[in-house]
């Protein structure tokens, strides 16, 4: 069978809450079949604790929804697909990592930890290890190499060397069963290929650069002697890690005869590195060169890639990351984004719920269920209605600014103690009003970030609009197009990651040579471009100074909350 | 009959909406009879313009509700009664300012003049002179006096010259026929009395001080010259109105025969000299030399009197004026107040209303009766509630601070332009922990307005507190005991003002030879204190040097809202 014939690729997205499977066509992108399942135990809510940032998934989560997902979308296929499928690629979250025995196995998966929270893969959004974050930046900054000079200058507790820190102290039993640890992203090849074994595994250039604090500069990762004055446990498990690190096009391997045989596929079908979900999305949303891909949801992950006579051995300020091929290869990939975007939107509906939500139990004797179905469409209209009124007024350099740090500030600048703030109110700003200043915050907020690039000298050249609100929120788009006085385009497909990964698959399939050539064939095109308007772009940056002002008000007031 | 026989006493109240009577025994404060009406024109929304905050009031809903209330109120006593009145007093709104004919008569009772607005009674909270405010305190600067000096330095649009200049510009037939003007509080005593030519007028030192730049020092009001400056037209009026002032315990004189019919009293009830509804709520309140009296409704206005010992001729910073025997005859009467209060509270039930008030015309097919009284309910229950889930909150030094500027800042340095804000905003932030930031913001702006008089010298024994607010908002008058370290007693009566016009009205009327002493006998004491916590004090301290931080920021502005 040649190329031609084998001419189906998979690409899989493990999202937070769910998996998604999509079968292409490599040589056309016409999307064969698609399937969506969510994680069963962490659906149940199991080995979390939401009161204190604790989120756990388990591996069996993982493993059940890609069987599942990939054979659902196979029974949509005519039968002879499946045969014909020449590539597989999957990203996940990150850092999401999790501890592993000797073999390479999460020890959840190993006897007696298999209902430990600890032996599981911490989510991204796991906030458990803000200390041990704390410990290693201070360790960092008072050294002669800063580490984490390339991340941007701050280790975040999201990632892997503070989670890990963080299990190792906090659980006896780990501390002495962890051997070495590995990423989602990575574990699922090693696992589809056979080779889990630490030595063997392929890594990540993305999660690698972006999260573990892999650079050529040292030589890969931090040395021992780093990790020692954290704890000697620590240094134990990074002996047992890598230097070398891969990008996506690369190919881990093929598919055991275990997994294809689960999978229904065959042992030719090769298994590409995988990388985190918003890097595949860039290139599933046709990012190149000096674009700037936004994924805008709950927060933003912003995705460029820069050539090197843009970016070279300099470092960009304030941003989470500069690694190179770490989105598309022979690029240096950068990430930024904003901690809070339409969870912003979401919690002022939470406040204006308030009264609907308090409801008192026994009015009006209306059935209950006419209650809670009352409730719910209120909810549900919340947003929409605010996005109508606030459409509808006029923009005004004279009202309300707001600041949109509710969630802490990711970039430029990372700083999690800062807060949000509305200014400019009177007895006049009503709901309407208050939203459109919310919204109007978390424009500046992109603007911010597109500043930040184009003062440390890194060209955009345009702008990609991916994700829920990118496809759902005129409005929001309309208002940041004018902010930012740039066109932004929004993806026509709505599983830009899954799609990503499909490119990839192509790849390491052996069926185009660069992911951009997947990107020119499969590519499925945009469906909305949203333009500014000039005027209000002028008006938009009188009001972006004002932002700046509370920002740096904010930002020096002492006595912020921890 | 002697004046144990002509024991009974009559104060009336002109609110913004209605007025209320009140007969009270002048030798005990036995309350026999009380009546409401409100302004029939008005309840109708008649010559007003909400948009364009233009308030009139016509001069027969004064006469028609002045009438109505007597009557009632004396239906309700026994027959003899009527008989035994000594004595009337009334207070009014302020500044409420009409212009008049050469007789004294407000133009919207003379012919042609019927249906026409600006021939009607000014309300206090008309904004339509805006413009003429900044005239004259442009012009009241660059003189060799400053005539604003004694009201806080800044002349309002709220006041009696600015409303004049306003009318007689904006309208070719009043400034023809305009020959004085007479605020509200003197008309009323002046119609009784059947004294209403302007040479004949006894006017409210109140009224002429706080609000018509009337002093000693320049002999009564600013020159001729000072408002020819402004226009001729005013100039012209300034040469019929008057030099001389009268505190409240000054007889005006007695019911004319006509008045004492169409009200059921004799001829021999002696009327006295009218002040603002504050003043007059000071003393009913039982206010005594250095006690701050606050009426805490939708705004404030917060009264003191002070001993010469005390300020002498000292000029009080940003205060809104202080007049000697303004309040209580012999001291000088000082008065401050912030520009929104239960308005603040009530914008954010607004805010969170919203969702409700937009409940789709068809949802889930419930009655539109039913839904209106769904609405009704969920909107009463929102600031009851909102106050029992905030006082449950522990007060917490590292959370939102906010500024109570949303309706501008009345004192300390009056100030329109400015606006409030809400800082330190999280996902966490709640509608009750909002909630509660706007509580603390407006004891917060209680307590720059106690520490200005304290700042300049004027000593606060004491704090009593009036007004629907300080009746029913135990958590809202507890958090203001908090802030400001002091205890605040709670005036038993409701009708403060009422009943400090009904003591008055025993001075007017010959009972009782000084309003102190009327306070002593007719008072009818507190029935609640709220005694400050001095822990939770010293945290709000340093809360309050945050909402100091804030609002320097905030003014420091440029591009303010016009």
């Amino acid at each position: 069978m040649d190329n031609k014939t084998r001419r189906y690729v998979i690409g899989v997205d493990f999202g937070t809450d769910s998996a998604r499977t999509i079968i292409a066509d490599a040589f056309t992108g016409e999307e064969l079949a698609s399937a969506v399942r969510h994680y069963p135990r962490w659906s149940e809510g199991k080995y979390c604790d939401p009161v204190k940032n604790k989120y756990r998934q388990h591996p069996l989560d993982y493993m059940e929804v890609l069987e599942a997902t990939i054979r659902e979308a196979l029974s949509h296929c005519d039968a002879t697909i499946a045969g014909q499928v020449a590539g597989i690629s999957l990203d996940t979250t990150g850092s999401t990592p999790v501890v592993t025995d000797a073999e390479g196995i999460p020890l959840a998966l190993t006897g007696g930890f298999e209902e430990n929270p600890d032996a599981m893969f911490i989510l991204w959004k796991d906030h458990t290890a803000v200390k041990e974050a704390e410990e290693i930046n201070r360790l960092a900054r008072s050294g002669a190499v800063n580490y984490t000079k390339y991340v941007g200058g701050v280790y975040s507790s999201e990632w892997v060397w503070a989670k890990v820190l963080h299990v190792i102290r906090h659980d006896a039993g780990i501390r002495s069963a962890a051997v070495s640890w590995i990423e989602h992203c990575d574990w699922m090849p090693a696992l589809l290929c056979g080779r889990q074994r630490p030595s063997e595994v392929i890594r990540s250039r993305c999660a690698a650069g972006h999260k573990a604090l892999w650079h050529p500069e040292w030589n890969g990762l931090p040395p021992g002697s780093f990790f020692a004055k954290l704890d000697p446990a620590l240094a134990r498990i990074r002996e047992n890690l890598y230097s070398e690190t891969f990008t996506s096009d690369i190919r881990v391997g093929f598919l055991t005869p275990e997994w294809a045989s689960r999978l229904g596929l065959t042992t030719q079908v090769a298994v590409g590195t995988g990388a985190f979900d918003c890097h595949m999305g860039a290139v599933g949303g046709e990012a190149t060169p000096n674009v700037l891909t936004r994924t805008i949801g709950t927060s933003t992950c912003d995705i460029m890639t820069a050539d090197y006579t843009d970016v070279g051995d300099q470092l960009i300020a304030g941003i989470c990351g500069q690694v190179d091929g770490s989105v598309i290869p022979g690029y240096v990939g950068l990430e930024a984004g904003q901690s809070g975007f339409g969870d912003i939107y979401a919690w002022f509906r939470n406040v204006l719920a308030w009264p609907v939500e308090h409801l008192p139990d026994n009015s009006l004797h209306i059935p209950p269920e006419t209650k809670i179905k009352l409730k719910e469409e209120i909810l549900e209209q919340i947003i929409p209605g605010l996005s109508e009124a606030a459409s509808q007024l006029p923009v005004d350099e004279s009202g309300i600014v707001a600041l949109d740090w509710m969630n802490g500030r990711r970039t430029p600048d990372a700083n999690q103690e800062v807060k949000g703030a509305i200014m400019g109110l009177t007895l006049g700003s009503d709901a309407p009003r208050i939203f459109r200043a919310l919204v109007e915050a978390t424009a500046f907020g992109s603007k911010a970030i597109v500043e930040r690039f184009e003062r440390e000298g890194v060209r955009i050249k345009e702008i990609i609009g991916l994700g829920g609100i990118a496809k759902k929120s005129p409005f929001v788009m309309q208002t940041m197009a004018n902010v930012l006085n740039m066109p932004i385009k929004v993806a026509a497909t709505e599983q830009t990651c899954a799609f990503g990964a499909a490119m990839f698959a192509a790849v390491a399939g052996g069926i185009h040579e660069k992911v951009e050539d997947a990107q020119k064939v499969m590519g499925r095109g945009f469906d909305r471009v949203y333009h500014p308007d000039e005027d209000l772009a002028a008006t938009y940056q009188r009001l972006y100074r004002k932002y700046l002002r509370l920002g740096k008000f904010a930002e020096e007031q002492p006595d912020r909350m921890p």
